[in-house]
């Protein structure tokens, strides 16, 4: 069939398993050309083709709610909803969203990006139900990895309680992003191995009815037994005690096992675990074959041998930092790694492999992962997490609570830091500055090149309290860190360029725009300074002293939230000591910052040489057009 | 004994059954005494007298290291480690603090007052004993309620898998702070009541051995019924699926039942949990008849009635605010109640008695009942989030990225906003302005009478987007709420009192601060006007802008954070819109706030009438001596 005039999923209901299989393989093959264009989130959305034609299938959204756990595998959702036609655009400005996204469909009722709240949201989706007298089926679908997420545990503990009627969909593929780790993933791994078993339940119901009577003083016991039972019938004993009831496990990529698992499970009242096994990549070599999330999310790749394209050869920021503290651990035996889920995308497997003692994937866990740095480093530890800024947001509390109340010298990682780009507004590292600058007894940095960042592991690592590092997707300016540059210590800002009109202040990667707008103001016959605040926390009071009774006007650049960022922190500064520089902040203006190229996305916001540069002109009286050029 | 001559918990050692059964009751007698003076969380602390006083015989503390979740169920380890000499000062300022303290001695090696931190911290303690080569046990001690919060339960999955040595100590009192709720919860529950089973247990494996020989055909099966045997013999099978050795229901007031289950999990090599028994209360008929969760933290009281001393007739915030929400809800059906193991604290109670159906207590998980409160919403409800600030912390990330990001119809109740006073610096509500201020979408606001908490009830429930109203702990200021005043919409600030000299600008409790302020000001000729800053985001622009054209000075005054408060914003505004009137910001600078009596603390921070009078008058160039008086 012609997959580009599927206008909504009600086709599927006439087609039979010969033709849903046939679909299947449609779907596929699209996906995989498609992907390799745009790239994409290909290995998860490859393993659910089947599982995703069958929910819908056998239920009738948009009437039934799909609520997608994390959200990147909803492609195939999003094909059978009537958005094929939008997939060259796939994470790209202005595009579509890589995630489900509820402007786009009325069959997306939930957004994600994150993992773990699908069960959460569909608690409250399904009480809403309840309470407005409403019948239909809530259909959470939720990844292994997904499921040792504390709120979701948190969800399945009230779920299991309150018996809310709801059909969780749990998508085993073994491996979320990272091969799982973690006693829950371990606990599906006994299940699917004992699968075998399945066969004979039925005979072990037949041996265990004809056991001996028992006498009178195990009068108990034989309720006991029964229930007892429970553990050789039913294979999810663990969903069992918590009161929800298992079905599974089921063949993930065979439409008669699906729908018959899909119907009980519909038939029954009361929360329901459909456990379903995957294989991620399924159907397509490269990505079924890989075994260290490569596959996960990823940019475009040639479709014969999976070799992907366009990535480059310098070093990316996680891997130089990663090993940058790998090589500080081999002196100092205190230097301890973390990671919640991401030893890949962190570029943490080198310490991995070479430390394994010392290094710890925790599995998605982050609040249990800055917690336990905090435990480790109250212990004469030196824990380096490395953590996405957006994941971050997830352990707040215990970065507040138990990090830096303490005191503590643990020393977070904070990758992604900026804007990320295609995976967009659950995953841009943009609130980070805000949320950790009022923590009182915290260090903020960001390097602009290697040599800071190298400078800066050492600062950390001989720092007592608790530092934070930030570091941008992408990759190293490529600077050669061993030649010595003027050393520098916690708080000391660089001038990188002098200047007495005007001072342009950023940090990290944006430092490079305000060199930019400087070399071109000089062209304006205007000399702009350009300072690198390379610390946000503390920041620079005798340089701001400096500035601030020099009367110059400053243009605050950051890639971040305005609100609670540098420049309302330099402004609320200046305010205290009454200096009235005229100051002008350019960064994000209270709004989230969707999907697309990051350069695209900059100019919107307005971080770009060239606004810098005119914003630099406004302030010190006179107006770009009216300049003589 | 004299308990006051205890140095160190050393002589518990040559202590026999009987001497320790009369230290018990010394150390209650104590107890109860001491914090009917001082008040404290006696409850928590009389059901775990036998278990701490155990945990210090058969343990050996420093070296062996005892974690407290939450934490203020540590007076008895306080007693017995030399400290009850400052009884008298529990939770008063400079005094005895209410929870472990690292600085208070070296048996204290963890600081708590969140739940559901001890097992992360003891794996990060356990990982680094193990990491330095160094043998002693790593003890938790976890409440039934705490192991509901998601980071307990990410840890237990690590803890599970990674097979780390510690004896977790499973305080199960049936009741954490209010009656408990959840799967997990029903599922102890059923441990405690099959424990009748216990006895029976071998009986049952002799049963069993004697059950026919299996046929051929079912030769794994045999495997798979002595696995079942575990369900049978062993009681936590939920924490054997779990990889962790279960070892209980142990009585948490026998001390032989408590030595035998102690001295097996010292002996055991991996992760086991000892599932203690207690009573809250116990020894003490009013801590121990308690239903709601009264006497889980309070005031002094009579020890002969229980009668709880100096409880003022007025009504408190909790109680109006809830009280309000629950008149709404019985006007629109779309509004709900949630909270996370606070019905009692956050007078919810009524609400949950009246529309039961639409009212949640979740437990002890933050993070789901954030949202879960977007799915209700997401879903056509208008939730309300009765929500302390602190713990919030705990739903940061999902209050940006489920409520906010979806601009959801969630109102978020912030209790116990501003500081606390005697439970310290874990539980000041002193940061939720900083985290929520840069979420794109949402509205902060502070009523500061109940006139104002009424109306802006009705203005959350007709706003479109996510709301967040914040209230102090303590009783409202018991205006009359009837009486038409001038209505206001949201970003709509107060002007209180007129005055050309100089603005205090505040909002909620501290208004009446600036108030006294302004009318010692009048005392020196000097018009102050006074400001109500009731929202914090949206900021009254209008005003802002007609005060920053005056040029006059200002005073900001908020119970919260400097950096990234109110004053910062207006200080961010002027500077945006080149306002250069003198400006002075009143709050908490950049460090963690004790316990102790709020208005000591505030008189510390220089939140006082006195000392806002003194910084307007230096701001308008007069120096506070040199003035008439």
């Amino acid at each position: 069939m012609n997959l580009f005039q599927i206008e909504n999923p009600k086709f599927l209901k006439d087609l039979n398993i010969k033709e849903l299989e046939s679909l299947s393989q449609e779907v596929r093959e699209f996906l995989i050309e498609s992907c390799a264009i745009t790239g994409g989130h290909i290995g998860a959305n490859l393993g659910v083709v089947e599982l995703s034609i069958a929910m819908h299938k056998h239920f009738n959204s948009p009437v039934d709610k799909f609520i997608f756990d994390v959200g990147h595998q909803a492609y195939i959702h999003k094909i059978l909803t009537g958005r094929i036609g939008q997939f060259d655009t796939l994470r790209q400005y202005k595009g579509l969203c890589g995630f489900p996204k509820t402007r786009e469909s009325e069959h997306d009722v939930w957004e994600a990006g994150h993992s773990s709240t699908s069960l959460s949201a569909a608690m409250g989706i399904a009480k809403a139900r309840d309470i407005k007298g409403e019948a239909y089926h809530v259909v959470p679908v939720i990844g292994d990895g997904a499921l040792t997420g504390g709120m979701a545990l948190e969800a399945l503990n009230h779920i299991g309680s309150d018996k809310t009627d709801m059909t969780i969909i749990l998508n085993d593929n073994e491996m979320s992003i990272a091969p799982n780790v973690g006693a829950l993933h371990n606990m599906l791994g006994r299940i699917r191995t004992n699968s075998k078993y399945n066969s004979f339940k039925y005979d072990v119901e037949d041996a265990i009815r004809k056991m001996p009577q028992v006498g009178s003083r195990l009068r108990d016991v034989a309720d006991r037994i029964k229930d007892s039972l429970k553990y050789l019938v039913v294979e999810g004993i663990f969903f069992e005690e918590l009161g929800i009831k298992y079905i599974g496990p089921v063949d993930g990529h065979d439409y008669e096992d699906l729908e018959q698992a899909i119907e009980s499970a519909k038939d029954y009242k009361g929360p329901v675990i459909v456990h379903v096994i995957t294989k991620k990549g399924k159907g397509y070599h490269p990505a079924e074959d890989d075994k260290l999330g490569t596959w996960h999310g990823l940019g475009p790749y040639k479709i014969d041998t999976g070799e992907v394209l366009g990535k480059k050869k310098t070093v990316s920021w996680s891997e130089f930092m990663s090993n940058s503290v790998l090589e500080k651990a081999y002196d100092d035996n205190s230097i301890v790694a973390l990671t919640p889920a991401m030893p890949v995308g962190s570029k943490l497997t080198r310490f991995q492999k070479e430390l394994p003692g010392r290094f710890f994937d925790v599995g998605i866990a982050e609040q249990h992962a800055v917690t336990m740095s905090a435990g480790l480093a109250s212990n004469g530890m030196k824990p380096y997490l490395a953590i996405y800024s957006t994941f971050l947001q997830r352990g707040y509390d215990q970065l507040l609570h138990d990090v830096d109340r303490q005191n503590l010298n643990v020393f977070i990682g904070i990758d992604r830091s900026g804007l990320v780009g295609a995976d967009g507004e659950t995953h841009q590292g943009v609130f980070d500055i805000s949320f950790i600058t009022p923590l009182p007894n915290m260090t903020l940095m960001m390097p602009r090149d290697e040599y800071e960042a190298s400078h800066m592991v050492d600062l950390a690592f001989a720092h007592e309290g608790p530092v934070a590092l930030r570091y941008p997707r992408g990759n190293v300016p490529g600077v050669d860190i061993k030649t010595p540059r003027a050393s520098f210590e916690i708080g000391d800002w660089e001038m990188v360029k002098e200047g007495g009109d005007v001072h342009i202040i950023s940090f990290g990667p944006t430092v490079a725009l305000a060199e930019d707008a400087a070399n071109a103001l000089d062209g304006e016959k205007i000399e702009a300074a350009v300072v690198n605040a390379r610390f946000i926390k503390p920041l620079d009071e005798d340089y701001l002293h400096e500035l601030g009774a020099s009367g110059r006007p400053l243009v605050v650049v950051e890639e971040s939230m305005l609100e609670g960022g540098l420049g309302s922190m330099i402004a609320a500064f200046f305010s205290d000591h009454h200096y009235t520089n005229k100051l002008k902040r350019i960064g994000i203006d209270n709004e989230y910052i969707e999907h697309g190229d990051v350069n695209l996305l900059l100019e919107d916001i307005g971080i770009t040489s060239e606004n810098i540069k005119s914003e630099a002109m406004k302030l010190i009286g006179l107006k770009h057009e009216e300049s003589p050029n």
